[in-house]
Formats: structure tokens, sequence, C-alpha cells
């Protein structure tokens, strides 16, 4: 459709490096199941990228992502507690309760994030065998409402977790909005995490996420599970190749940035209009739209009702959105206010 | 790495139109999971494949498009037969156990196939609780040891799964090159079939398969069990392309029968110097190498040894496969011989 | 010990009338897992109850009785919505999310009971495949906190879940003391209700529930699903022949009656010492008492704290609760606060 | 029905002496789950059976033993190598799939036994992630064939499975058969096995098993495995007591040797007239008996047609059985041979 889309940055293509990167490794015969060079170079630059040997295992998506990397440290007795936004309680279809066998509790998130207090509301029950034993606390990063956890929320979460003998995972399908945010190197930023579920597909690349192991602790029998869990690519080098250029330069910085900037001046613009619901610090704006207005935009733009109950919509910017993008939509929202 | 791989069709990379299609499909924004216009046209290619609707979910891998495909039809309290050799068997890490929950039970395979008689020996205990009720016949076509089903062969299956409340299924990851084969439409083929794993990525797609639904009784819940399986792809539009093109022009076909006659051309050098075990039929030849002449190829060939105890290996040709490519391996055994 | 036990209805024995059921029924040799007269007998008893036949499933423990009465009506991509202090969400370790694969959705209690409002909240997300589907309200009747669902009450939820194609679960793992409590027939109570965990153990029974199965649309493959739930006894006479004793007489509403009426009395007295925190419907009582106090009554007496933050305790009185024992055990409660 | 049944050892009821010690635990109230004095006794009964510390976890039944004995010491990528008779493969409705989610590899049995042959072809494909990893040896003991491992035979067993990092479970639904008929104390027999299910149900308890840990370096989580297993008795002085009895004055032994006596009296007056097929070391008689003879048998007698292509039945005694029983059957086999 002509429309232009404010819905997700799934929304966008592939970007042209990441594309060429793929056209170069098509190129003759290699290992299949990343047996191959290009996967060799692109968990060699993750392990440059967090200044460490890590544990690196590609996998095709999101949820993918998370099931993986949770898998790393729990058993299906155990519990995963998160925010009620979270990906995995809300946009998974119960992919973790089928797949890991696990109960996933929810509370209340405080502006898209999971707070120490909502959490340790959940850590009891230790030892108790009708209880499912908590094992993992679960953050998204950037959250699911556009916004950042600083590094102190973090560590107090991780430090939450070890303490009982727990687990931390990083929901990073927007790892890089995040990190591009916060001006912290990612290293820094989750030095006390025990895994990561590190995106690509929402910043540019064609399909593609990283279970990173930040905990050498847990996760030693991966290989074997990312495999049951059908996440194993066959042809992994263009899933590598792309890594591998999504890493090298910063580019994956420079695009999430890029992003980040484009959902501030949105925001800046729309803020002249419309109520915002939540600080914009990634990607993403969340603003009161009345459902009449919603209508004229929806004829050329798309974007999404987070709150039907209170006109609360999403738009989310992605690596390819540009200030003329947003120059014509605002036109339509100008127009469409009056 | 230097060596020229016979190890599997994964080896071999993206075919150039394919990897074109991928690159005029990157323009601007597109709605996520299958609702762009790509997949749209994808899935009435497809349907103009077999003649009439099907239901088709396009899926990431193999191993995805086996376990989806099987959900169509069955709980976790049924059964599935197939061959020893399948690759639901011995090549998935227990997914269809975990992830359906049913039992997997294996029979002895002839030339590769199940026959009607070794299936039809575990078509008992339906109706006593004790005992996992059968629910699936699962084939593969063209099959893990090369050889192609016929009709005949099919229709006798699906015939005996019918008379008994079951289904049959086909993993098609090397579906094209059976069809390339036989010369039958694949709509023939497979019309007693209930459903079908069709396969791309062994066949020059970067990555995808399709999990095609032809008996339209079944498989009214694949949308929710594909994406708790972790088998939805956000920026589908990408997958859809290549369908789109590989399904066009017969180009499927075309790369399928390529790679058979690579295997033919092969498997009649080969038989001047070793015993060929399997007949060949597709783009697989199996043939009793010594180990002392494995070594020598090995230098500059990759290829998997299949049974050890036998010295039997396996030789897979690709899409890629040239004239050239047989001929300077030949040169190295004729050598390697001496 | 010679502690007496407030804490829960397990902790008293079996009812001499069905220690005597079982001894007159170990007699001879019986056919095993159902097939025998004592469970024909017991089914039918069943259907008396019901006036009208229904499936019944003699099953182990509550756990059992709940995850085979689940496993009805949903699959792994579906919901079931309960309330935060339901059975299968704190009290199973997880069997529902595991055993079913669902995602089990906890909404705040009112008195311990699903509302309509809390319930419809949930109801959002059909026919979008991210979202797992909702497919199940389940209530607890009599509820965790003592209190009984009125029949309106259950008819405005089992309307609910109609209207959108769910079902309503029942836990009735206390169905009895609400039965007994409310003055209604069961079926009548329950005219609207798909699946019924009926429970046996916390009422006099040794062991052993029933899955009454209500929606005769439902529960079709319950035999395969109960037995490879683990939950298919071999001698299953034994439970039978206590469960046709159970329901002859009105066996079962007599002890249900005389446990909720020592509640009742129990309750009084407590309440001119301590706050009480719910209504007193059933054979539970919840007060505050204070820390100190407790330590004073744990020297002789079981209970169990419900909520450490405000000192709310729980009593739960047991058909063979006498009125002596209450009697001796204010004593000591008179004696503690003074 | 007025037959007498030879269908299985789960015909009889419940030995006296077990009924009696029910009764008596009959008193006043305990704690549940274990909690009670009695599971205390009871564990320290197993206890003093290995001569060593044991962990003990009781269960409901067979299928609930086998499940929790092998979650302890695998994961879903794993499998689990038995015989084709196994109750495992063949007996429990696919329990083991769904509820552990590993591969369960059926092969060949020798006159009911695995044998190490034929058990170590599969072990191979260890650190391949494509492959089910072998975790565990299972083998039943006295076996679904009636006959009875030798020491020497479940240690090279065992020396196989530990030489490869994997574990032997042993299904002992029939140990007692199986210790009482060997002679050697059940410490020796499975010095080297890592856990047992032991059975008392076939024996002349009620219901009740034990998930015998006697590698202590697994199981460490079977608390939980069972709880989430719904193989948690509330009422478990009920179980315990049973078993206390059981293992006291060599009850269980008692029985057991009863019953092989039974099968060994019944085994060679049957021998003057059919085929035995099978060894008879424990209490199952298999012979060849044909339909015409069986057809009269059934008028007054139930037993269990093992193969049908062969007219091969089966024969079980039981605790109860008595020299009149096999008396009068033997009568009207005599008569039916006419």
């Amino acid at each position: 459709s002509n429309t232009y889309s404010f819905v997700s940055d799934y929304h966008a293509g592939l970007h042209p490096r990441l594309l060429d990167a793929n056209t170069r490794a098509d190129v003759g015969h290699t290992p299949a199941y990343g047996g191959d060079i290009y996967t060799e170079k692109a968990i060699k630059a993750f392990c440059d990228l967090f200044n460490r040997t890590v544990e690196v295992f590609f996998v095709f998506n999101g949820t993918g992502a998370n099931i993986v990397s949770l898998l790393s440290g729990i058993s299906s007795f155990n519990s995963i507690i998160c925010t009620d936004t979270a990906h995995i309680n809300v946009d998974e279809c119960g992919a973790p309760e089928k797949l890991i066998g696990a109960k996933v509790i929810a509370v209340k998130n405080e502006f898209g994030k999971l707070t120490v207090e909502a959490a340790r509301k959940q850590l009891h029950g230790f030892g108790f065998c009708h209880h499912s034993q908590p094992g993992f606390l679960s953050i998204t990063q950037s959250t699911e409402l556009g916004t950042v956890y600083t590094k102190t929320e973090i560590d107090a979460l991780a430090e939450l977790a070890h303490s009982f003998g727990m687990y931390l995972h990083v929901d990073g399908a927007r790892i890089a909005n995040a990190v591009a945010s916060s001006g912290l190197p990612i290293d820094k930023m989750l030095e006390n995490v025990d895994v990561l579920s590190f995106g690509g597909t929402k910043n540019g690349m064609m399909l593609g996420e990283a279970v990173v192991v930040l905990n050498p602790k847990i996760g030693k029998m991966l290989d074997y599970q990312r495999k049951q869990s059908m996440q194993l690519c066959s042809k992994m080098r263009f899933v590598s190749a792309q890594f591998i250029e999504y890493l090298s330069d910063g580019l994956w910085l420079e695009l999430a940035a890029h992003s980040n900037e484009m959902a501030k001046v949105l925001a800046s613009k729309l803020s002249k209009h419309f109520e915002l619901t939540q600080k914009v610090e990634a990607n993403e704006v969340f603003a009161i739209v009345p459902e009449k207005i919603c209508k004229k935009l929806w004829e050329r733009y798309c974007f999404y009702v987070w709150d039907e109950a209170i006109s609360e919509v999403r738009f989310v910017c992605s690596f390819d959105t540009t200030l003329e993008d947003i120059d014509s939509f605002m036109e339509l929202v100008e127009k469409s206010v009056e």
C-alpha cells in the first residue's frame, strides 16, 4: 500500500550495507549451521563488543532469542518475572509457557520498567515445592514503552536476582536504541546481566538475533536447546554476514541513534498538539490522540493503538525514517487537528 | 576454506535470481508478519502450483516446517510413524517429541522409504488409552537416501493412513528434486497428501520453507501454532519475495533438475570405481568408498560418512554444482584410487 | 506430633465409612484401570448427582484434576484466566504451564472471587496470533479464601466465557463445602459450567478426585489425556469404592456441612478477639492474629500464615473437627490474648 | 464379574496387612505432602533396605514413578534407550515424550532384556547438536516378559551407560519379583544403578510407588519435579504406611516369592499342553495357546493375548493366587484341550 508506517520498526526493510553484506557472502560453498567463517567472525565481533569471551548463539527471531536465552538458566519448575507489558508476556502466544514449561509472572510496569520493589514481592516460596521457583528476572531494554533502564536500575535488578540465586535476562530486541540513547558502552551497561537477547531485525537487519551468554556458568547446553527449539539456521552465513557488518564501524549504534533522533523530533512536534504519555528515550513515541484524528491520519499512515480506553497511540521510528517523512506526517496532523 | 563441499545442499549459497528478488523487495515500508503484498503473492503462487486454494504458512527452516506441519493434525497423545532414517527421527534433536509431545515411531526403511507393510505393523492399539494413538504417517520426498517415492507408493500410504483416520505428511525439504525427477506435476504427485513441508533452502533459497496444508479439514490453528513455535518471521516479505521468484518460470524445478542431473553424472563416474548403494533418483549419491581413499579426497573436498561400518559415504549435489566441479573431483578420485 | 492442625483439610484422615468402603472392595480380582464394577457404579452415582449423563474421569489428586479438566477444552496457544489466589496459579508448581503449555493469567481476586469485570479485561486479542487466545475462565468453588460464589455469579462468568467461545472450569477441590453452604443442588449451581474438578480428598477421602465433563462437546480425548498425564489409577476400584460411599446418603454434604459449621463456630469465637478478614461461607476462617499470639498458639496448634505483612492467618476446619477441638483451642487463645 | 483374572497383578486387591496398616494410620491429624512421621519412617525403611542414605519420592503410579525417575538425570534434548517391549515405550501413552520432551529409542529386546550390544548401537552422535543426546538406559526388572536380569547383566549396562556419561534407570514395577527370584539382596543387585522406580501396587499395595535415587549426584530437583508432575500425594501417610508395612518382616519379598512360585507351578502344568515362549523367572508365564482353546478358557478366566500372530498369551500370577486357583484353571484347560 502507499501508506507510511509508524507501526513497528519491523515494517522497514534491510539496510543497504547489510543487504550488501549478504550479497558479498553469497559466494561458493561454506559449512552449514554456523561452521562457516562468517559465523566465526561474527562471534568474534560480539566478543570484541563485550571485551571478553562470550558465548553467542544466532537465532531467527526475537521470540526465539528470548526462549533460547531463558532456557540457559532455568527449568520448567521455575518462574520468570517480568512486566505486564513484556514481549514475553503479551506478544509470544505463550511460547515461554509451552517451550520452557515455566510460569511467567507479570507485574505492573512503571513506565515500562520492572522495579526492584515489584520484583521483590514475587521472590518468595523458595524451597516450597508447590511454588514455581523464581528463576529469572527478565527486562526489556529499551522497554516496550520506549524508556531506557539506567545502569543503576539494571545493576539493582541484577543484585536482587543474584541475591536469590536467580538470573537477570535482558530482552534486547531494541538494545541498540538503549545503548545509543544512554551513551554507555554496552559491556558497561550490561556488566551484571546474565544473558541477553541481542536484536538485529528491528534495527535494519533482514532477520537475525543473537543470544549472548554473559554469565559463563549458564547456558552450557544451548547448542542442543537452540536446535531442539528450531532456531538453528542452516545457511547461517547470511545471518552472520549481516551481524559482522552490523557491528562494524558502529553501524548498529548509528542506525539506532538515528531512529532515536527521529523519535525525539516527532515527539517534540507532536507534543504541541497532544499529550505524550511516556518519556521518549528510544525510538518510540506514545501520545494521546483522539480517535477522530486517528481516523484522518490512518488514511495515509499506519500506527498502532496502544490503549483504546484512553486513546493512547504508539509511533515507532525506524532506521530509515527521515525528517521529510516526519514533516509530511506533521502536515497531515496539523490539518487534522484544525 | 578452499574446499568444495558435497556435504549438503545447505552448503551452497543463494541463487542470484533469489538474491535479486530480495534486493527488489527491499524498498519502503510493508506490514510485518505476512501482512505484506509479497506474502499475498507468494501464497497465491502456491495456490496456482496446486491448482486450488491451499493454506500456506511460511517458516524459517526445515525442522520448523516439519513441526508446524505435524501440529496441524495431531495432539501429544498421538504418534508419528516414519522411517529410521527420517529427518524428524534423527536430525531434529528431539524437536517433535518436545514440541508436539508426541511419540515418534521409527521403522526400518526400504531404500529410504516407508513401506505400507512396515507402517501397517504399527497401526494397532486404537482406542486403547495406554497406547499413543497413531496420528501421522510421515515420509520424506525425495528421501534421505536420494530415492523418490512413486505416486503409487504415496497413494498407497495415504490410503493406509486415511483408512485409520490418520494423516499423511510429506517432509519435502527436497520436494523440488522429487518433482523434477518424477516428471509428475506436484499437485498430481501429492494429491492425496494432507500436509507438506515444502522446502526452499536446500534448493537455492537463503532460508524459508512453507507449510502447505492440502487437507482443508486440518491445520485450522496453525496461525497460532506457528507463532508459538517461534516460526513467524517479522520481515516476512524477504522470505515471500524469494518464494515468488522461486516459483516463477519454473525456477524451482530448473534448479532441482540441475542438481539431479549433476548427481546422475557424478554417480555414473563414481560407479566405475565404487559400488553405489542406492539408486540415484534425486541429487544424492551413496557409495562405498574405502576410508583410505576418503582421506585423500577430504584434503580438498568435504562429504559425509553415512555408515562408518561399511565405508558408505554420501555426496550431495547442489543447484550450483557444475560439470567442472565434478570433473575436478573425479580427477582427484582417479588419482586416489590408483 | 501432638499438635492439632488447622493447616488444611488435608491433615485429617479418612472417614470411617470410606475406609470401610475400601475394606469391602478388597475382595477378589477386578479389572484394572476402571473396567471394574465399582467404577461403573461410581460414574453412575455422578450421573445421578447431575441428573443426566456426564463423563467422569477419576484421578489421583487436585492438581491432576485441574490439569485433566483444563485439557478438555484448550490447547497450548490458549490462556486460562483465574484469580491471583487460584490454586492453579500459586500451588501447582507450574503444572498448568508445563503440562498444558498454556498461559495462566492471574487477575486480582475480590474476596477470593473472579469478577466479570476483572475477567473481561483479559478478553481481547482474539484472532491475533501473537496473543495467547483466551480459552478458559477458571474459578475455585468454594474459593481459596473460604467464600462461595452464588449461582448468579457463576452464571454471569459462564455467560461471559461462552459469549467469547470460551469455557468455564470450576476447581471444586472444596465443591462439597460450597454446595453444603449454598443449599443449592450441585446440578443447579453448576448448570452452566463446562468442566468440574470434583474434590474428594479434602472432605474425608483417602485420595481421589473426579473430572466431571458437564459440556458434552468437550473432553472427547480425556481418556488418553488422563493416561498421558499419569493420572490413571490401576487399582481404580479403591478410588471408585470411596466415591460410591461418598456420594451415597449425602455423606459428602454431611461432612462438608459439618466442617462449614465448625468454621462458623470457630469464627464466631475468634471474632471476639480478632478481626476476621473474609466472610466465613465454607470451612475456612481468616483472621488477623498478631505474631506474638501466633507463637503461643503454635506450641500446640498448627495453622498457616496467609499474609505475613498483615499478620493474617488461616484456619481450616475438617470433617473431623469437633466442638471440643474448638473449645480447647479457644481456651489457649483466651490465655494467649490476656 | 465372576471370572478369575490372570490378566495382570493389578487385578488383585490390597493385601490384608497393608489394608490394616492404612486403618492404623487413619488416626488424628498429620502434616500433608509427606511431612508426617509415616513418611519419615517409610523413607528410613528404604535407607535400611539399601544400607545407606537414599533419596525417596513416593508417587501414585508406575508411569509417574518412571517419569519422575527419568526427570532426575536428563533434559528434553536427551534420549532414553530401552527395549521395544518396555512399559515406557508401549504402555504410557507417550508420557515420556510429553512430560520429559525426550526421545524414547526402542531397540529389539532379547527375552525381554536390553542387551549391551543393542544399546551400544544407539550410543553415537554425542556432541552433535542435531542428535538427541543419549541420556538414560532404562531397563525393566523383572522384564515385561517375565525374565530377570542377572547382576552381571545389570552391571554391564551400568558400566556402558556410565562410560558415556549416561545413567541407568530401572523400572522396578515388579522389582520385588526380580529380587525374590534372584535371591540377591536388592542393594547388591542394583548397586550400580542410578535411579529406581520401586513398585508396590503390582505386589499387593492399593497404590504407591517410590522413586529411589541411588546416585546421589542426580535428582536434586525432584521435589519440584514430582509436584509439577502431579505426583505429590496430599494425604501421603496412607501411601507411606503401606510402604512401612510392605518393607517390614520381608513382606514385599514374601508376596513376590509367592506369586513367582505360583507362576512356576502354572508354567509347569501348562507346559504339558502348550509351548512356553519365555523362561519363567518371575510371576509371568507366556505360552502358545490356540485361539480355539482361549475362547473356552475366557468363559471363566481373563488373560491377555500378547501376540495375536502366534497365539501367544500371557498369564500373570498375583500375591493372592492360590494353588486351588491354578488347579481349577488347569481343570478347565484339560477339558478344553481334549
